[in-house]
């Protein structure tokens, strides 16, 4: 079964995370979900980053705000594909979090949502390990076409209550 | 052998494509390059997103600038992920071009990387492949350390020269 | 009699497109109002595109926010002049909802008003509709005098306040 | 024959206009083009908007950089469209000229393009003019097939050039 | 008695503009203070601008969000000095009102304050018409040791907060 | 004779400052002409403006770059006014330096002009010694009118360019 | 005993600043509190920096907001170490604070730390402060840690949150 | 004799480095500067940073762009103080450098400097160093004023020329 590993700068960036680890569970992939500070815990950083492949991760999702250094880490410790979701702060409305997390130099990668964009984290990790795992790629196709059912859903319930 | 679809919406972005296509070339996936359109051409974009899997594609890299849409196209219709490769137009310093590739709606992820980030959007492909193929994994920790190395390299020439 | 599309791409932009609605009901003009996604229910959009004019459709509203590629896949699909209205998210205050609607390349314009500014959405399809049905004419000159005389209410309302 | 005004703060921005009075042309539309600006010639830009109807104007393009107000002057002395065509200045890359062109408070609608999009300026003139004028129409779906096919054949060029 | 000219563009503004009144007040300064939109009572504008020195007027404060066009509308009919006063609107946290107020173009400048700075606004004008007016400037100086010992009293109560 | 004090932080700055003088002399206002670091001679900075009413100065126009801070402490001194010229620098592209010259605390206004727009920071200061020296209100009102001549002189040579 | 300044330029600055001192507290640094303004009370300003070292002061923490000079202007007066503290204002969201506090010319640094980042400001200063005072040394290794651990024990809380 | 790390993401920022180098030799401070990576070299970072205080380093100064880790890198990794020199990259004109540099999360500060200010990072670190080595402090009022004189040279030359 397939596993992710998904890393917080704080615990208080769960409530971004949460929608990440459900989609995950939904789709019955398995998730490892820590707090690791890229700046207070470095150690613990690079231990999870080295360790990820034997530890049977496949991809790592790095939450962070601000200065958002965690997804970076994680990249250089690692090839496995990063995830980066940025975490909204409570200043610069994100663009720092954003440019911190996406910005990075030529050789390592992060992949990175939108801001606070925990579901996308989630949803773009089950289409990598897509790849692999062809199940995935067929849940993924149901899921798609349940997004566009409930859009159509608001698209009728629209039309009834204008023409009220 | 792994297949990546490269699309831009103009051929001017060629020169931030190139690096893409050459990493790829070097750990030997190959690539369909395309240009289309998501607002001249919307139909070839459709059909391209629509068609990928079918033709073996298993990841998109799509570069576009300005209102850049071209990844989220492709996004809507596939399930394959999509790598999003912001490119600076001759306005706004590639603000436009990285907002409109990375701020996508929950459900639809594009994986984003650095305005201009050529070489990451190529490597980011390889690093979701090596998921899959398992020889792609271990050119990825090669790769890794030849980049070590020449930023040893860099090093060492600095200390002789700032030594002299 | 005149009719305008209106598209919005979630149900949670309705509070913004009223606005724009009301305007047209008020002034006479019919409007078809429809949830679609660009990037969730990407058929849809092409169908209601590439209809439109079919349909009896003059004039497309497109209201979405984040990466908000509505407006550019209805231009995308038709000739109509499409009005694209940005829609503030809850990230970026409007920035990256205005620089991906209004960005856009050359060929494919889309008409964008302020960030959240429904009413003038609706204004600016009447303004074009009365290229062509003088009567929008007569309403519009009428309607900017309303205007003014409410700006001068408020006027003397100060005065009268201040003078106490 | 249907007739266009354009206006530009300076003659310096004559290039960014050109391709809109050329797309214009192209489509059989006549254009009126002068140097007016909101700050040093306002008289002359009251007259314009005022009798732009009685000239015989239907649509007013207006082109300005810095604190772009010509669009805002044009659109408070006439109920016709106006087309905003924000032109970067040599500092602030456009964002000034664009939120000082698209910013503008419920109940005057400017339209605007994108920064420097002479020639989107031009062509959503044209797509207004077309709800009147069904040659118009016509012709935006050739020129619309036209610029898809220039882009066809960018691809096929493309593929030429890296099957090499 | 010196007399300056206060205009806002929506009486929503009173609350940014009411410090600038008092302040005048407060220097025996007369003060006219009329809602006067830029777009929706362009004639009252024009006319309030052209007509002011007539009317007594000596300087003219100009409060306006979003695209803030109201002082460089007023500075195109008067040489008077134009002080704008850029209001934060509900997007763009007054980014745009600031651009849209200081940014003019050569020949016709606007001196601009802070965002939502009323009472730097009043003040400001009554710096100018010191330089008429000694009484106001012997005044200003009062105004500024007062201000000095209101920050050495804020500064005396911390002492004395922090070493309980 | 009128006397208006210019300051700038560095002497690349004159370029930017040129203009200003030149408007002055234009005017037949005297200026005073001093390079004064805010930062990197602040005890010369303090006693100009300490002593720029005894030195018979009476505006003060202050041109600095990034952390622009001259204008600020220029304020801080004197009751007179003080003409804020923010200067772009090499990055940020002017935006750190008006923020810094623009955004002043309450009770310490600074006039702040466009970026690098030292034709109006010049002009800015005619336009406040106008309110005591008559003959300047007289010659403001011709070079308005010369600037509006200029325009339309380029308003007709356009029309005579486009009718070739 | 080592002792730091700190000057704030508002007294509602005091919550940004209070972990700033109790940091210094908890390491037992002695400081010193004033409500300074840089632009209000510029003597009071350049007295407390000209006399720091003379007053046995080692460091001096500056937090200020909008055009924020305070940091610039103790930086002009004593070669002491400077620390930059920005406080995010009523609008523009603190990038007007860390732009006029970081963005120093050339000679004269500011030591800036993060938007409201009032404990990283003390933690600096004892950072500093540890390379003449190896018993600070020696705290912030046991510091260091106790973050670490806090960091781990959130980590642990969610493990068994996440399990349950 | 003082020892400082001065650590640079890459070679091609010496440019921006070279003038930090400068000033501490001038102040008879060794440095030991080398490239090393956040990214793409973290043993070597993380060595680097972990061995620091042993090997007799008092301040590391780190210079970095886009997503600019590297400093902190260096503070998660020891406490003594680390100097951010944020360097200017191909998009964004540095502030992904600068928010990437600054925004540190509570508990790990990262001394920030100008975008591209290599100057004042090293000037930073001698006035860090001052507070343990007395003869800095002593050469640091000599450089104040030596400063000072050059502006004033650069007073008296704009004299010269203006009065010609």
């Amino acid at each position: 079964m397939a596993k992710v590993g998904i890393v917080m700068g704080s615990i208080s960036d769960l409530e971004v995370v949460k929608p990440a680890i459900d989609v995950l569970t939904k789709f019955g992939v398995e998730s490892v979900v820590r707090v690791i500070s890229a700046h207070r815990t470095p150690v613990e950083a690079h231990d999870f980053a080295s360790n990820a492949i034997e530890n049977g991760l496949e991809i790592i999702i790095s939450a962070a705000g601000k200065a958002a250094h965690l997804g970076g880490v994680m990249a250089s410790f690692t090839t496995l594909p990063i995830i980066g979701l940025p975490v909204k702060s409570s200043t610069m409305d994100g663009l720092d979090s954003l440019l911190s997390t996406v910005q990075m130099p030529a050789g390592v990668p992060v992949a990175t949502v939108a801001i606070n964009g925990g579901l996308n984290a989630g949803l773009l990790a089950v289409q990598m390990l897509a790849l692999k795992y062809p199940e995935l790629a067929s849940k993924l196709v149901l899921y798609k076409e349940d997004m566009a059912e409930s859009v159509r859903k608001a698209d009728l319930k629209l039309s009834m209550e204008l023409s009220k």
